[in-house]
């Protein structure tokens, strides 16, 4: 696999044994993350940002690697995310192939990689594993964690199991539980990937290497994280130059069709087709109403915060915004000061990646009344 | 392949050799259809229904074959299209494997079946061919063509093709062009089947056929035939029993996900790939804007009806509401007395086949005023 972990990366070893929550256990496992900016003496001025499911922990250029990460825009000296202010924090999940320990990493018991011998892998494990880079870094409050996607589940998690760790919360086009249009969907780019033979029950390697089901799930993924209404205005029905049109009769013909092609190509080898089933299966299983006998709402309430803020778009498909909403609610029941905001980007779910004309300044706006 | 053309089913012989719309031709070929009432001594009571992708030509129950069809609450003695005033005849889709001619019917030239070679299908074709079914039925005009999902399409085509021949239509939940979204699901899906090992370039046999790539192309399909909003309500979080659990660790879990693998499982080996792959390539070509120079709404209005109706639901992600709304605002502009009407059905694209009790009154009460 191409070399996926930054420079710069530091890496938190979790205590050993770092049991997970449906159980089994990782020796001398690490958690992957960068920082911005400088704690400040009385430490209250700490961010952690939980990002999506594919992210490396490199969300903008810092001083050990001044490479622009995938949140370049939010964050930074007089950015929203303003590292002139904040200390903030950005880890790789659990579970990823991008500096913390997954599927993908040796396993020091046997000196061979986890596979399918990793344990199964939930949302929590994750924020719990969060939980101890703070502990590293000498932080002992939070003044905000911010979730995005994925991660704001993982940020629901760590306010639940880690109650008085953040003042505040920020929760960016994730959800407080699946549901089953996105369960449908992530089951079926797992089915994909585990259908592809080169998969071979997790045994693959850089030569057999389960290219295909990759593909077909990167595709979908795609294809869930943007919006129709973007892709009318942005493709509409144009066609590709007949240079660039394959001789495959049903090959290429579409400038849609090359943009999935394009995203396919530039994700395939870069992400471990193991550690990509194991995280797409956590978020499947989240539901923050486990922590209430089943309430959602009332689950959500249990979490006490000064403020909160959760941001959404009309045309994500994958999270969508009345799962914002609720979060929000919920929030508010629980004593928040807790706003709900829904932006109009077309993007889709990827909005919070690329609008951030949109996000910057609800994001920057409720950071600067901290 | 399982036998999938319904006994009963009649053949109406196309002419020989059948030109096609991009060049290349069929010789012998057939469309299968079959026809509901009787046809008016004065001929004024037609109705044609071309459907979607995958139905056969059995929308209901008839003397020659007394088994429900796709349609049965829709089509029938006292039902919205009432078989004691009109006579309904419906085709299987040109390039189909449920009786009319297509990439898995053998070719007479050759004494094999086409697969590849069958030449490209467009969805005029499967118009040009309807008209075939009429004139060998002895109908001069139609009282409506009907047209669902990809019919609405053929529709479409029908009318511009065959100028005066229909008095009214109802497009039913179809599309005036293929949009990026539905390009990209389209694509998605013929590239899983292309990727099967097992398609061989076409040269699969039950031996050694695709249904992995089949398996997703009809799930991906179902996830996009109805909505997240049903879903919600019908699945929830709602989990499998664990006696219908497989031990496999990424296996079936969730109720969604069962009820897509039942789906898969019903489809696979009774739809031939191939013709699969030409039917879906046939939608994304579709586009009424080529009928006057890349204006698609001064193409709709060259249409001459007396009256039109134009049906669809609020949760279709595959053939949006507004495209709908256009075919309905073209046909005005172009005279017919034409309405449009958003079902607030929670199905998604599926619903005309599932919420008779709103599509059924929509279309009988248009059929009514005739």
């Amino acid at each position: 696999m191409t070399e996926t972990i930054p420079p710069g990366t530091r890496f938190a070893r979790l205590p050993s044994p770092f049991h997970f929550k449906r159980g089994g256990s990782l020796s001398g496992a690490v958690l992957a993350y960068e920082t911005w900016g400088e704690l400040s003496p009385s430490g209250d001025n700490a961010i952690l940002i939980l990002p999506g499911l594919s992210p490396n922990a490199h969300a903008a250029a810092n001083a050990s690697n001044p490479e622009p990460g995938w949140w370049e825009a939010m964050l930074g000296p007089g950015k929203p995310i303003d590292t002139n202010r904040w200390f903030v924090v950005c880890v790789n999940p659990l579970g990823s192939c991008k500096g913390s320990t997954g599927a993908a990493s040796v396993n020091p018991d046997t000196g061979r990689a986890y596979r399918l011998d990793f344990p199964d892998l939930s949302i929590e494990d994750g924020a719990r594993a969060a939980r101890e880079v703070l502990r590293e870094l000498g932080i002992e409050r939070l003044a905000c964690v911010i979730g995005n996607s994925m991660g704001g589940m993982g940020a629901l998690a760590f306010l639940l199991l880690h109650p008085g760790l953040a003042r505040s919360h920020i929760q960016v086009s994730g959800a407080p539980q699946a549901l089953p249009f996105s369960i449908a969907i992530r089951s079926l780019q797992r089915e994909a990937i585990r259908l592809d033979p080169n998969w071979n029950q997790g045994l693959y390697d850089d030569h057999a290497y389960p290219e295909n089901g990759m593909r077909i799930a990167r595709k979908l993924g795609v294809v869930t994280y943007r919006s129709a209404i973007e892709w009318d205005g942005r493709f509409g029905r144009v066609r590709l130059d007949s240079e660039c049109r394959e001789d495959d009769p049903f090959g290429l013909e579409f400038e849609v069709e090359r943009y999935l092609e394009g995203h396919a190509r530039r994700f395939v080898r870069t992400f471990d087709p193991n550690c990509y089933l194991y995280l797409s299966r956590s978020m499947d299983w989240f539901d923050v109403a486990e922590y209430a006998g089943g309430d959602l709402m009332k689950a959500l309430a249990s979490i006490r915060l000064e403020r909160a803020l959760s941001i959404g778009v009309h045309t994500d498909i994958l999270f969508p915004l009345q799962q914002q909403e609720q979060v929000a609610e919920g929030l508010r029941a629980g004593g928040a000061n807790s706003e709900f905001l829904a932006l109009e980007s077309p993007q889709g779910h990827d909005a919070f990646l690329v609008d951030i004309a949109r996000f910057g300044p609800a994001i920057g706006g409720f950071l600067a009344k901290l």
